[in-house]
C-alpha cells in the first residue's frame, strides 16, 4: 500500500510500506550501550565516516571476558539496534536524497530488522569500555555485537553503488 | 563459570560461558533464506572468502519492492541468523585455532546475538532471488538484512587483526 502523507509516524509522500509479518522469529539481547555526543537525530553525522568524535562502547560486564584478544585488533564492526526506526518501509525517501529507493539499496535505519552496522577504529579498551572513532548514532543506542574486521574478507576498495555514484556526478 | 568438558552442547575444554540475561530486549523477522550447496556444518567454507560458489538469496516476496535500486550495487552486506549457535560462550576455542579467545575477537557463530555478517558480490537479481558469491553458511539459513556496501566507509584495506597475523607467521 502507498503511505498516507499525513501519517503521524513520519512517512514522506510517495513512500511505501509492507504489511509486517504476524510474528517475530528470533530475539536479541542488548549487550551494552553506545555513548556519543548526540542526543537528537538531527545532530547525528549523516554517515559514520563524517565524524572523528571519540565515542564509548559500554559493554555489559557480564560479557567482559569476551573482549579477550580484541586489544590486538585495529578496526571492528559494531552492530547496534535502531530502536526508534519504522520497520515496514519498502520504498523510502531519505531526507538528503531526492529519489525514492528500496530499503535494501539504502543504509537508512528504517528496515525490517533495524540493525545498524558501522566499521569503527578501536582506540583503546579499559575494562568494559571501548573508545572508538566512527559511529553516527544517538547517545544510549543499544549494542548487539562487536566483530573483528578482517581486511582479507571485509575490505572491497573497488565496490560500487551505482545510484550513489550517479548522484555525485 | 568454566564449562564442563562433557557438556552435551559441545563446549570444548577450557571454554567459558556467561549466564544469559533473563529476558530478551528486541525481536527479529526472518526476511528470507540463503540457499547454499552445504547441508552439514563441516562442509561449509571456513570463511566467506574461501568459496566461489554461486549461492541464492530468496527474499520473502513481501519485501520485493525494497530491492529497488539494488541492481546498481556491486557488493552487499548480508546479515543472517546462525540459529544453531550457542549464545553464552565468552571464551572459546574454534576448531581451527589452538588458542582460546574472547567471543568478540572472533567471527565464530557462537555469540550473544548470533548474527553473521558477510560481504558478498552481487551477480544478478531476478524477481525476489539474488545470486551472490561469498557466503559460507548452511543451506536454509535465515536472512535478516541486505545492505549496500560503500567502499568509502566500509573498506579499510590496512585494518589489522594482531592475533591472526601472529598465528600466520
Amino acid at each position: 500500500m502507498t503511505a498516507d502523507p499525513d501519517d503521524a509516524f513520519g512517512i514522506r509522500p510517495g513512500e511505501v510500506v509492507a504489511e509486517l509479518p504476524e510474528r517475530f522469529d528470533a530475539a536479541l539481547y542488548f549487550i551494552g550501550r553506545i555513548r556519543t555526543p548526540w542526543t537528537r537525530r538531527e545532530q547525528c553525522p549523516k554517515n559514520p565516516g563524517q565524524s572523528d568524535a571519540l565515542c564509548t562502547v559500554e559493554l555489559d560486564p557480564r560479557w567482559l571476558q569476551a573482549l579477550s584478544g580484541l586489544e590486538t585488533v585495529s578496526h571492528v564492526f559494531l552492530l547496534y539496534w535502531m530502536d526508534r526506526a519504522r520497520r515496514d518501509l519498502v520504498l523510502q525517501s531519505p531526507r538528503h536524497y531526492e529519489t525514492r529507493r528500496g530499503t535494501f539499496a539504502l543504509r537508512s535505519p528504517a528496515r525490517p530488522n533495524p540493525i545498524a552496522l558501522s566499521v569503527v577504529r578501536l582506540i583503546r579498551i579499559e575494562g568494559n569500555k571501548l573508545t572508538v572513532i566512527g559511529v553516527d548514532c544517538l547517545d544510549g543506542t543499544p549494542l548487539l555485537d562487536i566483530k573483528p574486521y578482517f581486511a582479507s574478507i571485509d575490505s572491497v576498495p573497488d565496490a560500487k553503488v551505482g545510484w550513489h555514484a550517479e548522484k555525485a556526478r
